[in-house]
């Protein structure tokens, strides 16, 4: 059995706090550096949206740590999407032919509490709050921490540094100045759409205002919102607009009179649901949807990223949390496969997940598409129909890619290829019966004229 | 009038430099803060290559600030390419039908210092060196420098501030990090191949080993050498190869036991003029080759990027300091155009330099293939001589790429229009010809079956 390693671990979010409890199960004696406040004191602060989409991937994560029952109590099941068409008119859209099939509403801020009391329970961690790493010295594994007092940074040696610490991440900004020769090729993408979140509140009996086990969503081309339910009755709505332009945009709605009227004749079943419309779309900000992709995820002997830090992807396939999940349990298997050797373990897991990021990055994008334009399609749910129809059939050949995402671990890598054998096997068979048709009437008119 | 402003420089280099004189010009009072020390005390130290191809953009420039024709004494006029082929035969390629059109071979280190010796000229320009910006407050316009006895760094206001600090640019990596809802897109891709100098003296009576009025490349299809002329009688060999891989590669060459030999069977007429090969090949750096992009080059009310800041290309179309210099050009006729008003000459400033930035970016990249590959092929040099002919011609419609870049001050973006215009006439050419001949053929069969 080889040494259990000293690990240091940047940002005390979902994967950094799930991280820690995978890693100290193999015996590792796990530090966790946060820049915010403890959540489990000050309550949860987040700089980013307040309901997440659990599915399988995720809670194989949970189940691994032994957290999956006590999460799943608190879930809202969501069974499939429920379109709101112009008129206020509404149609249920099954995710699976499989009824047990759901993706599950969670509270972003609950979630990472509990990650944290379980990571906590371990004796072999350590955690620190608005304590973050500054900077990291990639060839000897040396971190620099803010030090409370004040004081010059405080540097300590680990064997393994982890960055966990999101789309804006403060060690892959380190790695990228860090030295210039290592050819650390990166970028940062931000698509023409932001977010807004918007409220849903119960109705007075404390009951869900719309069906509660179901997405909703306002599919209005470029201008969609989408509504997740929380435990406690409300939704969370959540506006995907253009920052800038003519059309429905944020800029549009700052400069509305009325804002209730300016939301109501796009959505006009949702705002009568929304009491304190006018004040939540004056006061709540508007979020940017930023890509990030990284040639490879570690940098020297000691370092890697993970997670958002590693491959931010837009969140329209609700898979940021679910595959930043995934990340972490394939780390502690490469840190187990090689024995804790800790350059072989980083190099192979980035290796494997690097193109699962950015396989998961093209379906999210993807998915913008298919949500806000094409699930309002008649063509797009009669394909969607056939292949259901083919998954019956043939239940193991045929999966919906949704369900291959949602509803399996495969790696995203492997469902990317898996959707494009099949887009050409389709275009094989259409070409095939192209050319059939044509030698028909060339027979014809050979024979007729 | 309007009031001359306070303008912080970050970057003394070459655009830092000639920009503090041209705006010096104008009567603003700046301030230039760069991190190395004094070349003119201390001798050169760059990070990067020792010579440069000065072509008509930069010359506009030098002219500006009255320094051409002091510059133009000491370089090496280039005014075609001389191709080095496997069997050490070689072949004359001029630039130009114009014998006066040639690119002039500089040494960096001394043009940065007569640069520098410009500025210092000016009473309203302060030079800073060994004093980086360290941090930048883009809403106020604060900047903050190092201090030079160790306190904590200094905070100076400007009303404007140019980040002309070069591809790893601080000033862009703090634009990168604030605010994250600013949404600033930025790539930075290294490409596969990296580069290692080696050097050619002078024979024993002080004269040039090669024709010093050309550019002298050895294709090789992925293991390209080229080799710029200097003043000294020297040139300065460039390899461009790939880092790794199990072909001609640094990698490779790393691990040769002889490494003249080794480069020896790719460049034999050139090894040979090389008595240091052995220790150049082994101590000189392999230096990465990075594009930088972002989304716009300018940040809050008063901060703007220019350069390889703002848009880093690959050297193949020697295009770095001569774009880095027409945009100093451009801005400074921004700030004249708006009157002085900061804002609104960075935002169209960055409208209308960042579409050409992205431009000579693609040309380069397309030069590399031109320079590696194609200019060894009979059929790209065949429809270069069509080329040629059509512009002698008609030489002020059909004017080549390669000179619109070099030789004129065209923006680049318009000659990447030109050149796609004039590769469309060509397919549609092509289509027109098709068609006929299938209706040939077609009547005919028409006519005889």
């Amino acid at each position: 059995m080889s040494q259990p390693l000293d690990i240091g671990i940047a940002g005390a979010g979902l994967a950094g706090s799930l991280l820690a409890s995978l890693l100290a199960q193999d015996g590792h004696r796990v530090t966790v550096f946060e820049r915010r406040e403890d959540p489990r004191r000050s309550g949860f602060i987040g700089g980013r949206s307040i309901n997440l989409a659990l599915s399988t991937r995720g809670l194989e994560a949970l189940t691994a740590i032994g957290l999956q029952e006590k999460i799943m109590k608190d879930v809202v099941p969501m069974r499939g999407r429920i379109m709101h068409d112009p008129d206020g008119r509404t149609s249920f859209h099954p995710y699976s032919v499989a009824p047990s099939d759901a993706i599950n509403s969670v509270s972003r801020g609950e979630l990472n509490i509990e990650l944290l009391k379980a990571a906590d329970e371990h004796e072999n961690v350590t955690l620190h709050f608005e304590k973050p790493i500054v900077d990291v010295d990639f060839a000897s594994g040396f971190i620099k921490v803010e030090s409370t007092e004040g004081n010059e940074p405080e540097s300590i040696k680990f064997d393994l540094i982890v960055g966990a610490d999101g789309a804006y991440s403060t060690m892959r900004n380190a790695m990228q100045c860090y030295p210039q020769r290592a050819g650390f090729g990166f970028s940062q993408t931000f698509i023409s759409h932001s977010y807004k979140e918007l409220v849903i509140p119960p109705l007075s009996d404390g009951s869900h205002a719309l069906d509660p086990n179901a997405l909703h969503i306002w599919p209005r081309g470029a201008s969609m919102m989408i509504a997740l339910p929380n435990a406690d009755g409300s939704f969370t709505c959540t506006l995907f607009w253009p920052r800038e332009g003519q059309g429905t945009s944020f800029e549009s709605l700052a400069a509305a009179d009325d804002v209730t009227a300016y939301i109501g004749q796009i959505y006009p079943d949702a705002v009568n649901l929304m009491p304190t419309l006018e004040e939540d779309a004056r006061n709540n900000p508007v979020s940017p949807l930023v890509m990030i992709s990284c040639d490879h995820w570690y940098c020297g002997e000691h370092s890697v990223l993970l997670g958002d830090a590693a491959h931010a992807i837009v969140p329209f396939f609700g898979q940021g949390m679910n595959s930043a999940f995934q990340d972490c349990m394939v780390l502690r298997e490469h840190l187990r496969t090689h024995d804790n050797n800790v350059r072989r373990a980083i190099v192979t897991f980035s290796e494997q997940q690097k193109p699962n990021g950015d396989a998961i990055s093209k379906l999210s994008l993807d998915n913008f598409l298919i949500m806000r334009d094409r699930v309002s399609s008649r063509w797009f749910r009669l394909s969607q129909h056939v292949e259901k129809w083919l998954h019956r059939l043939m239940p193991s050949r045929v999966q919906p890619v949704y369900n291959l995402v949602s509803f399996t671990t495969t790696p995203y890598q492997e469902i990317v290829k898996r959707q494009a054998r099949r887009r050409q096997s389709i275009k094989s068979l259409l070409a095939v019966l192209i050319s059939l048709a044509a030698l028909v009437i060339a027979f014809f008119i050979g024979t007729f004229t």
